[in-house]
């Protein structure tokens, strides 16, 4: 049924018309995972946007370091585009969370209720204070950052917190006002053991 | 992970003794699952609340109607559930929801947007009542229930609509007190084809 | 005025043809009270549901402990059905607080702020805990359960106050959506010295 | 219980002490009320304040027009006041609405649920306009203010909607401010047949 | 573009007709601000509101004390409106703190974020209670006054920062209703460098 | 006293530093406004977000189309940076607006209460899908949308009313973790006739 939802609400472009760089990046995600994901084809339109828009999400969401590892970037993700009611990121980057946490079930409790899912104190604390800035973000405190440095967040880390939060304010409102709907195929992404 | 966080915040009592109604009732439930749902087991100590539990649970969520399918009656478990940030109930009934709708990827869609979810008219109309009503129940008007006649529902499925909503916001708060997670098996429910 | 409310949106069965168990509950109800509360005709023509209503009632409110009083299981109601904009609960709860607490006003204060009204610290932390589940239930902690003890409430009074609240969740969504309005009577009872 | 409850959270001082002219009106208060309100006695202590209150007071309450009636200026306060959850208006002024309704039960009515209450459409449209400007003051629309005048209320009526809901959001903050409860002589006021 | 926008939705009296007291009072502001504030040609039809609006003004606006200084006063003032989503209060009283405070920015910082703005933890604490007094009143503890009283507030100064809020609670809303607009002059008061 | 305020919570790197499109683009920034605004000082530690932070501005607000002006766009920026309370963007953003719609106090109206900003029907649609896009997302709808389609905006156009509020619901979020103050310098910017 789903999949007769349309991929935007605007002009979706073939991604075959993209400048050079953007035409690598879309012919490599859509061979590494077996499908391009809606966003990239909802944003082929707008290359300029588009290239802004896999710049900051590549130079936030590849990095792996002992305070934030890529899963747990993804479960910011989730959390925060729960928050904000955003299908298409809750379940395509659940998919992602599922197989970066190698965790099949968590993605889902972070979506719903991440104050009462499996983590621990670090990523609780990662957890409540990007929450907090997605939704209310006059309330974050100085106070909260220094609840990440205590856990062994460097700079680095901290300020990716509250990046990935910031960027995923921007990719679920895209989300929301395009109505992109997430590829079926992420549902089933790393649920099953391989 | 999950599979060490408790059962309630409270006594769990042994099944086997319960009363012999209840006995039979969770024996029957464990059979036909393969598992007993958490829910079960967090409400043995208290027989006298199971019962009733179950049996509203009964006489609610089990009819299918031309206006209010079985399946449906799930949907808005998952979407008021998911309004008031359940991850047992939105995982468990969205486990039966993809069952009984034969939808793989419907609930996972409805948990997180129900209004962009790819629903009929008058499931929408379903939904948005019951999530007014979850969330701010003073502002249901009798035209609300006017839209629902509207489509075909019933008197008995227009209060159907207003009764699971109301008894899964008990559900929803029972959960969330006891801290119940939902059992790890329903997260893979209905999501592969047999 | 408020006589000629109609006394649900659905349709209101007629006692007499209750089955048998239920027939003696409202015979009895309308005899100790001189009156049938609305609520018991407005489930009438659900005799499941009614049965399952008032059996979970039960279960919950005439149970008198020392860390929760029947008066002080009224008072929850007063509260949360206060912070839901149930009328009929209100009133009609308001009315057994009055008679139960062998007070003449402080229900009256519960119900439109019960942070100032004259309570000590247990009742005031009963209701915090109480108004929080009702209004925010992701937000109860496993700190609030245990201030509930740190008072001196049992592993059952504790639970006792998660599914007050929980049931009245239901109550009042019930009441709203089908818009019972509370008996004249109610308001008058408890407030004259016997 | 509740009248150990100081009247404020601040001096209280002592009305022999205020200049003549707002003593002669705290005399006529006690002498017709039969007891001093304790918003007359908080307010004591700040003579200038004191008088400009009840002269705002007095050019908005005591007006009864074919528009608004001294009875529905008070159902104006209950509702207002029970939005902002301030038990001192709700219950002194619930008392009034009382007296000046001749209807011993609406009030009670009101305070909870205004929009189930039984209220003509004209009652209702100031209601539903003077809890909007009470709670979210921006989004009254010049709309709203129409709505008003097609059910034939004057500009002046209009204009006292606005500004009696305007003068109880600071009546219901100084009253939370300080933390003034209801004299217990108003819970009973209005309720007997005379 | 402004400069069309009425004066109010209600009839704008000539100040020239007003009682001799008023008109005094409307000439002095007039020809100390050189222009006559909007908020004095809206309430010209209505003198007896209008005189216990500037009595109440005045006697709460006008103190400079160590505790609370005129320019924190109208800091309250702008944080507050701002909080209410007033644009003549804000503008207007942005002006007068900018003048009062001798700061050319402040104010401007106050009415978007008083909580990242340069203030000391006294002002900071002022307005943090302030704020709170004005969207959630009923949440104002015993212990957020103590606070204030911590920082040397004394109990008139405490006292003005509720009274000084809960006036402008009323002003605000009066503002919304009537659709007052700021004086263009406001602007750009206190800008410069005299 | 606010010039003290430090640019940033995390490390502000020395321009001179940055590769040399950024430092280019600095300099460029740097040269026409004659100060640094404070947000390329904090993102100047992070240069490949710094780079598509600022490709991502220049996408969406440099260009000047029949449905929305140059100014227009900042205006959005100015509405919906004030409902997330992000004292950097609505000043900095305030100032540019006045610029580029050659009106030195419309900004400070639409950052307080844009409801009631003097705008015509096509700016205050603008405004309101801007605004409930930024403060809840999910209740974006397919009419909206037709909305500002029927005020001639271009798929083009409306797109960017979506996509301006979510690149500053990132900006502001960035703003806001990192305590970014506006520069001194914006306040007074367009306020006087050139």
């Amino acid at each position: 049924m789903s999949t007769d939802t349309p991929i935007s609400r605007f002009p979706v472009a073939d991604p075959a018309g993209l400048p050079a760089d953007l035409a690598e990046r879309y012919a490599d995600v859509q061979e590494r995972s077996g499908f391009l994901p809606n966003v990239f084809a909802a944003l082929a339109w707008r290359p300029d946007e588009a290239r802004a828009f896999f710049a900051m999400h590549d130079a936030l969401m590849d990095k792996d370091t002992p305070g934030l590892s890529t899963g747990e970037r993804e479960l910011i993700v989730v959390a925060t585009s729960a928050a904000n009611g955003c299908a298409y990121c809750v379940v395509a980057h659940g998919a992602i969370a599922r197989i970066r946490m190698r965790d099949p079930n968590l993605a889902d409790l972070v979506a719903v209720d991440w104050r009462k899912a499996p983590l621990d104190d670090r990523q609780r604390t990662v957890l409540d204070v990007a929450v907090r800035l997605a939704t209310d973000p006059a309330a974050v405190t100085p106070e909260d950052l220094d609840r990440l440095r205590a856990h062994g967040l460097t700079e680095d880390d901290v300020w990716d917190v509250g990046a990935i939060t910031a960027f995923f304010a921007l990719s679920n409102r895209l989300a929301h006002f395009a109505a992109i709907p997430p590829n079926p195929e992420f549902h089933l992404l790393g649920r099953l053991p391989r």
